[in-house]
């Protein structure tokens, strides 16, 4: 009966809301505390949060207080939706004092010993677990990481090929929603009648996220995979759903149905175990000539599907196609939510009563 | 003092109504004949069109009678505007009555014998006029155009890289305005939070055009550019202005700086000869981490110039940028203007008096 | 365990779209037939549809085939979603054959003999069901009409109002979604960075109907509520969600807290009978100073309610409000659903199992 | 050949820029100083300014220092867009020290001894300056405000008609532009595919400033009108155009064609002066069923006009109409700068050499 108790950083930020949202009616997971600036703490969440989500505020988080960002909390792991000015530290007094901190900041995503962790495709690197906690001194906490909200749509997106065929060389270019940006984030006159050709820090997180999530994980650390990205990005009048056209180049030739099929048929640990948020098809396609749009697709497979489209030959690659992910739930709170779901199911954070 | 005559086919669609905003008070040109198909035709324009341009209709205009696309009409020459599915036959029926045809229409532009025009790059191509004259037995007529909204903007913003340093390979993502698809157009409820990553028949015309129009004439014919195009086209909520996110590889090194130097001096035919719609500065370079944007750049010089930013190294190719130009300026109507200019200060298209 | 059999009338239309959408595992109704214009018929309905609802459209409904509007249907009965162009004799055509017609179209709306429903309001006025089948000499069928969609947002917030304190006069003044327009609808380009301030028909619709609404059935027909509406109609650039700037002047004086109490209290004969679509809450009452706001209110009840906010008082009449209702929900194929309802509830429509 | 040198207090915020783009090129006035709050000064305008507007930023301004909002300043008088928290105790210091400042701020907008000047309407409300001087003891200096953006399209648009007929009763619903709520303003979260029915202190403003307007001056102060103004504002996604819709009663009955008569044949002072900024035409009436509309109608007059449309009968009122204003040209920097000229032509405001 007993749920694992999760703690939430950031807890009044665009971040902390969704993890609100999607820990609503969570099978293994209950929210006990709620973390953020000293600014915002020291009242009920209801008052000090500016609640954004369409749905309404769950009715157990309503009354519980926001505190400070500060160890200890009442809660077994923390979810990290810190901006990344603070996040750097705070994250690590939080493992340091124990908790397993299951972060969405960027801060510590390219440390050598913290997993960028995205299920489907590499779920081993969370054997960097016991690295970090021996060169790091952590006794029962510690730190993972999920990519940015575009480089995990486009890792998910082009993992059966990878897998299958081998990336060589990746170019993709973005059309980035508004939620990406946080609130209040892009002032409405910067967008309306617009696109903005520049998103900070965007282009070569993108660029070099994939190779680390595509890395093999050896004795001590990941060994990055060796192919190219090149990334443009771009915000769009958009409020959900990241849009990237993606050109790539394959290590082995592979006509469009064998790139379809592979595509349609991928499955992996997540799927395998039910983890309770995994996708049940982590990768759609679409056949319709203009498809996937952010407005329809987003929301497939509850926001945790990266969808593809408009797969076709390529003039100069092998193959150009579209994808599209939810950037606020598989980009963000989802994606760190499913990266939880792996570590319980693997032992390594909290412990589930058999019957739950 | 007296101006050629000219007249316009498809003169109450979208095309056909910047050709009138942007021929009000033409120093050379007075439009003297409004055709339209025969649903419209047969009462004055100011009833006939559904004027949907932020300037007035101009006061001339109104009272012109809307005539049947047939000849006879009384001009020196007709701007066509009509859409694909009758420009083809239409155009060349008013070349075989003597009519030189100015055309925005996409039917004839891969015609071997048709001069795909962009005064900048290919002034010379003006020499397959004598070639279609002789093969189709036209006498006084022919037939000129100019490229799709996406392929001109690229090509006026490449133009200086090509003559320079020889492109090899180009990659490039459109987001393109809505006015590119005419009225009406996209509906509301397809692109409100949305973006929709297909525009009918607009990848083919961007990968095949610019080798086209950076072709070299020969004694009867264009020899193609020998470079590659990838293209992937898609539609944002945006209302004039086609940005373009662009890799290219190039035949000779440059550094970014030598990049820039070619791209801020340009300057070609029509500059030096100050044609009345010619850009002083056909390519605009802005510094700022974050422009181009629609909204901002698509009216520099009138909405007749390329404007380039985001100038960086790639991963892949040899630099990326973002460009971006106006599609309904430059993109359409615009650059038929600047074409027929062109045609008048070559002696191939109407008299000026010596006054004028 | 068995369903009445529902025909849908303009089944490929956007309110047609809804009421597959909406009745995908109704307890009471199952779609047994499905027509259209002679252009759209003759093939499965995935074939003939272009389907721009969020959700996937429903398995069992693809493969249905698209029938012409021409009785007779295998079906209990029809909801109509047809455009007034036609809805006006098909409709009749269909009463006359037999089959209840459960319109959402314009035509009858007005009829003297035809009730226009809001269950919660006058549920009493199905007592119009047998004079006009005397007066047209329907058997089984007849045709029920629900009001307009901003009409029927301003009747359901106001009707607690009415109901206790008599209404007077009516401001109201719209803000209406794209949706309302239907599919292909508005252009794009006339909407973005505008405000349209005129819906045509809006006006006296939203004026008229109301005071049929709110009318009491005597021995033979309607007599209309004797209050005064002022309608003035926009349309913004929102997908769904009909915002409502109203004004009122009631009969009884009532201090802020007697209104709030009144619409927080109210429920009604629907909400009593657990009618499936029935809003448990009919109207509901937001507090905060910026609310409802289209985007996150329009689903409230899953669409099937109104939303209130902004009361106080007024410098001129008594009270000042906005509201706000789901223009293609409530306002359109929910609203009809909840009528049909109504009609099994009492007696008046199919037959249902005792253990559905 | 000398102009009169102007200050712009608050030249880094949204209503600075304006004025900066406005009076590029003015005949009378030349920027000599610009002021911004201490966080923004010390260095060249062109660094410290976010410039949002599309046209360039002036080559004169950008290498102006930008210093604190304190005097002196080297200028004749002030113009002041200062934010509302400061601009109260900052202009009554310039004041203080001898400088006229012609205010777009709030603040003293209700002050009985401050003009809230619209010179077509009230230009001989400039008689309280004497009143003004002698109160608070200024010698050269004084205060002058312009209503907000939304009264003053309003007051313009609705001058002929009390003028004539005498209003009774404006009831007025607000679609206001983002670019009223300054920059960042609006978060673009906050406005997609929504319209937010708050706009904080516009509802009071909108009832108070009108009966200022048109108050008639006495002895030593305003009278106010005594008709009642009942406002409800709501934010829209449009970038520049306040959309009013209103309904009027009038004291003497009128028929519409006396209406439209009315306001077409309006011209009043600043018209006579022609004063450099002065509208030809200060009311304009569109007769289409559709207009006016934010984008095709904001810029009329260069945004100094109201433009009116959609006049009929009201069901309550005497009629309804929807008008529309530039809220940051005519509703703000715009208005201010005719005052400006309005206070020269008078004498109360620098002095021009008599061939300028």
């Amino acid at each position: 009966m007993s749920k694992i108790k999760a703690g939430i950083l950031g807890a009044t930020g665009a971040v902390g809301q969704r993890f609100i949202q999607l820990l609503e009616n969570h099978p293994w997971f209950e929210i006990t505390a709620l973390a953020a600036s000293d600014r915002s703490s020291g009242g009920k969440y209801t008052d000090a949060c500016n609640w954004r989500l369409a749905t309404p505020l769950p009715e157990r988080v309503r009354a519980l207080e926001v505190q400070p960002c500060r160890p200890p909390l009442d809660c077994d792991f923390v979810f990290s939706g810190l901006p990344s000015s603070v996040a750097g530290e705070l994250e690590e007094e939080f493992a340091q004092a124990g908790y397993p901190v299951i972060s969405n900041s960027m801060n510590h995503r390219m440390d050598e010993d913290v997993p960028l962790l995205v299920p489907e495709i590499n779920h081993d690197h969370i054997g960097l677990i016991d690295i970090q906690r021996k060169r790091r001194g952590y006794t029962t906490g510690y730190i993972v990481t999920n990519p940015n909200c575009s480089a995990i749509a486009l890792a998910l997106g082009l993992a059966p090929l990878h897998n299958q065929f081998g990336l060589e060389a990746v170019v993709v270019t973005t059309m980035q929603a508004l939620s990406g940006a946080g609130y209040p984030g892009v002032p409405s006159l910067d967008i309306i009648d617009n696109v903005i050709p520049f998103i900070k820090d965007e282009e070569p997180k993108l660029e070099e996220e994939p190779l680390k999530i595509f890395g093999k994980l050896t004795d001590d650390k990941i060994v990055f995979a060796d192919f190219l990205v090149s990334a443009q990005c771009h915000r769009v009048n958009v409020q959900d759903g990241h849009l990237e056209a993606v050109r790539i180049r394959l290590k082995k030739k592979a006509d469009e149905a064998e790139l379809i099929a592979a595509l349609e048929n991928y499955s992996s640990l997540p799927q395998e175990m039910r983890l309770p948020s995994a996708p049940a098809r982590p990768v759609i396609v679409r056949r319709e000539k203009d498809r996937p749009q952010p407005r329809y697709d987003r929301d497939a497979e509850n926001g945790m599907a990266t969808v593809v489209g408009r797969i076709s030959r390529d003039t100069i690659f092998d193959y150009k196609l579209v994808l599209l992910g939810h950037n606020t739930i598989r980009g963000a709170a989802g994606a760190a939510i499913l990266n939880a779901e792996l570590l319980v199911a693997r032992g390594l954070l909290g412990k589930l009563n058999s019957n739950s």
